[in-house]
């Protein structure tokens, strides 16, 4: 595919071809958040929302996500995903109450699954807000990003030095 | 990713890990059917439904939402289907008709392809009951089960008994 | 568009013209099942599937089936759904145990949502089904049928009669 | 549909019935953000990214997430959206750059589009990460929040104050 | 919205505000044909082909793609559809066949419905290429075009002169 | 799966089995066009469309409705993509302006990618008919044809001639 640059110079855009990549196990985990207020947290802790179990919801939506991140984002490439867990963690920010979001997504295939954990971690908080957004609409989601990838063969490994 | 579990402990949904599973050839076959009245019956087989070639129309659904089936049931996973095929049979049910739907998927991947039978037996049934409702809204769908499975390497191949 | 019809004389498909009929409020009840082992029973009520809380998972996957119901079934209308409810009842079944699963779904539109209540309970019950086969593939889906359906203004109300 | 509430008395998911709600105007506006490097911002900038006009890409991308988030995010009601508006801003942030990206969502119908807006802009700064990943892999998603509503007839409108 | 534009003076994408225009019951009419070899009409007018009833499967896959072409155009409005008919009409072209592919939609909605006709007739003609290509992949797809088009408010109704 | 063929003697549609066809590197080229007036090349050519940038957006589509191909197409194999090349060539039409549409697909799977790259290069002309429908509806979309194809196992590579 030498002769597929030429095509294009117009600088428009393109899939990149990776067909000289080999399928490689490769692994990503993002990190999304969701701050909620004390009336949100309770709703949630309690299971009283009225649409259902805020955070089972959640998880298949974001798991769901996941598997449809190349249709949703123009230039990824489509990748048998083989695992995807997506992890919940409360934690206290000042009056409000913030949760951690930790997506970890699996394949076997030539390209990294970074952007399938940032959609489903995306995903996962954006559910929670539409649950909850009767109660609150105040409630902001991120910063979301990447805590760590293995696997590439021409990129290293990456991992995010996160303080606590 | 042997991490994998612990994130999940709060017991809600993940879609498992199978990237250690190799990909092997592997076949699944549903069976669902369709009781309708004699006029339905006469309409599909006299080709007098007003919508289209009631069979016809019927077996693209099946054969479009096999291939979607990782959209629709959420732990499932994504996995490229190698030849799909429908086939029908009609059987006298007391006064009544019954359409038997037999699915066979065919894949070569790291999982079975039971849902994708299943499903694309489920949505021929669920179109043919769209394409003659206006006839007779009292038509039943099912029961839909797995005749049998073929090629897994942890789970051994399955067939059910069906008295005729 | 009275001269629709005689483009498609071949007798082929169409989504027909409902151009002429008024949006009101229209509901229907869709009736499905899936007859389980003690083992899957158990699990089940324990919420012990490693995939997840069985029943939460399905939930979500009939109500995100509903809404895409005209992907699924070529000749339906689009249709803007208003409101979706799932409940589940367990039955026993001889040595086996039988989940009922009851779709309810209301529309204002121009046509009727017996295909979205249907699609919806075939969808929860695969996806039961998807989320317990590790257990038993022996699981049997349905009968599944059309319980009942309001608001149209051709067609009458329809209420199926269910013995217990 | 007043039975619907005690048929799904198990807590589990529903999508609330809005049949009541007369359709009327609506707007939203979600803001999100991507924090990016040197590299990065100049690579944006100057339109040299291989895979194409990172920020043209990303407006298309946004634009279509939020007609699709009915598919997304379960709960949400499909909605026909009538207006879609994407703009940036760059920001200095420390050495680093911070592109801002609002989105401005108008419907006419019987749900507010806090959704859409929310969805577009997460997949907005999604696809920007996706496009420059391959020169830095720290960049940082949001916070995203909802900046404005307008329209419902139940919730009152909503401005969300922020400080410069 | 009229603070809508300003937001957008980078001249990338949008797609257009529509709240302003009223529902109103509109129609449009495209034609595209494929161009095939002797041996290809054989086949179909036969039915023949080892894939299934070529023109059968040709018109579900337009009728399907009309429903979704809000999702493959990015700028295009959803909108909901109320009817669609494909009819097929063979002539010759030399030692070929040409089958002329003819779609008419209609909708209640506040956009015309143009790209869904044209996106119909494309799919329709790919689709029976897709069929075929086994016996002959020099199939010419097209021209494919507007025939006409009724009801819009702002712009006028529009018919296409064809000399045959 | 030899059993497959006697299942479907109604000569109805099928999904073909592909499973014995090894995985290969294949490339598909395909060519639309779209010929436009004066006032819409200008448009175009002086990035004044009101919608957005037309060529970009369009590039973004066509990728993007490659990648679904499979969604689309009724009886086409899933299969991944590695690489997706859009580009553009202005010609003189007379008085109009035809505008090339070459787009090249790249996989490594057991099918072709020739309805991969057809159908990206008919939605590619769709969008830009789509952007520019408010100037002139008189736009005619190709003819669309293959130009190439490479590395099957059981068809022959394949070029077509084509006269400048």
């Amino acid at each position: 595919m030498k002769d597929f640059t030429h095509f294009n110079e117009e600088g428009r855009a393109r899939m990149v071809d990776v067909s000289n990549k080999p399928d490689t196990t490769r692994t990503a985990v993002a990190l999304s958040s969701i701050t909620v207020n004390q009336d949100v947290y309770r709703q949630i802790q309690n299971n009283e929302n009225k649409k259902g179990d805020v955070l089972g919801v959640a998880q298949v939506a974001g798991i769901m996500a996941a598997k449809k991140t190349w249709d949703i984002i123009p230039m990824c490439h489509p990748i048998p995903l083989k695992g995807i867990d997506i992890s919940f963690r409360w934690k206290e920010a000042g009056e409000d109450h913030q949760l951690e979001i930790t997506v970890s997504v699996k394949t076997k295939g030539s390209t990294g699954v970074e952007m399938e954990a940032l959609t489903a971690a995306s995903v996962t908080a954006l559910t929670i807000y539409d649950m909850c957004k009767a109660v609150d609409k105040g409630m902001v989601i991120g910063p979301t990003q990447l805590l760590e990838k293995t696997g590439g063969v021409s990129s290293p490994d990456y991992k995010r030095l996160i303080e606590e």
